[in-house]
């Protein structure tokens, strides 16, 4: 510590590297004009560790000073900065601690126009605290036995407004025509006229008789979005009825309650995570948090399936982008791997595209795409299994759709692209 | 439902006028080029309701239609468009599920270039499924007898790296400087070199032997921010150790878990809600989700403290922004008030500045501007004091300075301006 106090810079160390232990943050941002580029990198450092606008705090002492985050690397041109943060900084397992630290009030610092967290490399040791997934891409294939093609699914549609009657109907004949999942809309709770126990409890039932009909084993994803002890009654609702997943929007209910419906679930009960709201600080370039950030905190509070982007269809998300997320998500990482859901303004014609770029270890859904389909839903399904079997044998959709009257009929109304 | 289906701008119904059930948004947006400014508005109420990109699902129904949201007012010129919701769309006290359906995909879509949501008008219905703050301003401003001035508090600093005697210390002598009320920092938890439990115990034991001492009643804030059972764990350990106020995260922690601390907590206990991350998608004007926005959650949620901006300080906020927001945590509105916390880079010689401008029904908090005292922490505090209580009677602080040599360094040091 100088005589002047612990200043901005002094957050700076370009002479050291990160240690194996540390948590390191990839950031990209602008500043304001009267400060200096490194002074603005030690910022982010000092406000997301140890360190205040104030120099000169009397309660600081040496030894907290070597707590203190350092930026290790700079680039200038590209505007980026890489800051090491020494393991004590972290209480292990709690995803909100972390994220109070390295994504909290740096934001909002005067000394910054715009910032983005692009990437966070988590030391093994911080990845190990936390529970992580419980499947696997592997196992929810296999238990789908969707073998070398994509896991095929829907979500009901339309999002909201069906009873809980009709509700499991459309699930049966999603079922029925050939998909594997069955996923509720993420604003879909328990609603007056649709409550969650009487949609769980008929959609599981309808579930049953459309796998005894088809003898394939298939996955029906309830939505148990709400607060935490409403989230932890509805799984085990989901539970006791024989279900083997939830789906939660991990964003709108948060980092606390997705660690803690993890934790709540039997071990072998899988999660649906949705991403509901990531937009709203993922889509800029320039500011924000990055949606491979986002995947790494979902993969560590312990989601199953997460939606990463579909790279065509009606929501936004870069190509190179989503297949990072896609890599990071299958890669092996010290806790399970998680399959990567393609979901979003999807349709027949679009699942050779999608399995082309993002691979067949992948849950590709469709709701409009499905339900929309001229002769109804189980068409709609029928038509979206066809797809994704005919892009596992590299099989033209015309040529598919020779043997197939629903993929023609959903080829003729949507054609190849949107 | 026309016999084409339902259009995006089958969403938009600008003769007709919001119900007093329903919910309103305004959205600001930019549209891509190639949709027009109505069918970028309708998208937003579709995907935020019942619709979906095709509009030929088959599963739709006329009751249905009647459910989907409404684009009711636009303003081309701002880019801006007035939603309105039917109540049958929202889970009764599930912000999570509230806010996937209004602030949900709505930010992905790719007819739009940005999105915003810039405020929220809730029915009184929805307002009254919440559960809300506990305490209102006037019983924090009576509870410390801060009577006139603001309520005036530190934020223990370094931010983390004191051990749990250092830092039940720092605190002591805040409080015996003058000060009401001491926080933890946003990512102070439970760490290795500073317990929770052994924390709370020593700095609630040192917050008695203030009381004592000065007469008055003092307020300590620790944090429980993290996973939800520990939560829980942690509310309880400050609770049976006579502590009447925890503070948390609210955004890292995330809404289900906010909602679940306020209904674990027994009624007297005041919640503070910190908002880290906040600013990673409040900060820009085009996309995201105001800071108004926030605040309205976090009432509903039940928080009785926000951080709701400073203007002057190390935070970024504009002021009519900020102003707005205090006025909304101190109106009526079906639930108890919320008092603001104005912090962030604030020092003695910004006080008048942060109280003509935002009033005295606020907590002011500073750490630098109380630890960076030349003269350590007590001086420091009583130095903050001294400016509160200035401003209360509109004295100058440097007339208060002459009887105060705490407040003369503080002065010295700092100016009255960052």
């Amino acid at each position: 510590m100088s005589e002047r106090g612990l200043e901005y810079t002094d957050f700076v160390d370009l002479d050291s590297d990160a240690g194996d232990d540390e948590l390191v943050c990839r950031f990209r941002f602008d500043h304001v004009e009267d400060v200096e580029f490194e002074w603005a990198a030690g910022a982010i450092a000092a406000e997301s560790s140890i360190g205040t606008w104030d120099p000169g705090l009397t309660t600081m002492n040496e030894d907290i000073r070597e707590m203190g985050a350092r930026v290790v690397d700079l680039d200038e041109s590209d505007g980026e900065a890489w800051i090491a943060y020494p393991p004590e900084l972290f209480e292990a397992g709690s995803l909100p601690q972390i994220l109070s630290s390295i994504a909290g009030n740096v934001f909002g610092l005067s000394e910054l126009e715009h910032l983005r967290l692009e990437d966070v490399d988590f030391p093994s040791e911080v990845v190990e605290g936390f529970h992580g997934p419980e499947l696997g891409v592997e196992q929810v294939k296999e238990h789908v036995g969707a073998g070398d093609r994509a896991v095929v699914g829907t979500i009901v549609k339309p999002k909201v407004g069906l009873d809980a009657e009709e509700h499991a109907r459309v699930a049966y004949e999603s079922w029925r025509g050939g998909l594997d999942v069955v996923k509720d809309d993420e604003n879909l709770a328990s609603m007056e006229f649709n409550g969650f126990e009487e949609r769980v409890t008929r959609t599981l039932e309808r579930k049953r008789e459309a796998e005894e009909e088809t003898g394939d084993h298939k996955l029906y994803f309830p939505n148990v979005t709400a607060p935490v002890e409403e989230m932890r009654r509805r799984s085990d609702h989901v539970v006791d009825g024989g279900g083997d997943y939830v789906m939660v929007d991990v964003l709108t209910v948060g980092w606390s309650g997705v660690q803690d419906l993890r934790e709540h679930l039997p071990p072998d009960v899988g999660i649906h995570g949705h991403r509901a709201m990531h937009a709203a600080f993922t889509r800029l370039p320039h500011h924000g948090i990055s949606m491979l950030a986002v995947a790494k905190f979902s993969r560590l509070a312990g989601v199953d399936n997460l939606h990463a982007g579909a790279v065509v269809g009606k929501m936004e998300g870069g190509r190179s982008e989503v297949e990072e997320i896609y890599r990071f998500l299958r890669s092996s990482w010290h806790v399970e791997t998680v399959i990567p859901v393609a979901s979003g303004g999807l349709h027949p014609g679009l699942v050779p595209d999608v399995v082309d770029i993002l691979g067949s270890d992948t849950v590709v859904q469709a709701g409009g795409g499905v339900h929309g389909h001229p002769d109804g839903t189980q068409a709609g399904a029928r038509a979206f299994r066809e797809a994704a079997e005919a892009a596992a044998v590299e099989q033209t959709l015309e040529e598919r759709a020779e043997d197939s009257p629903e993929l023609a009929a959903a080829l003729k109304k949507w054609g190849r692209n949107r």
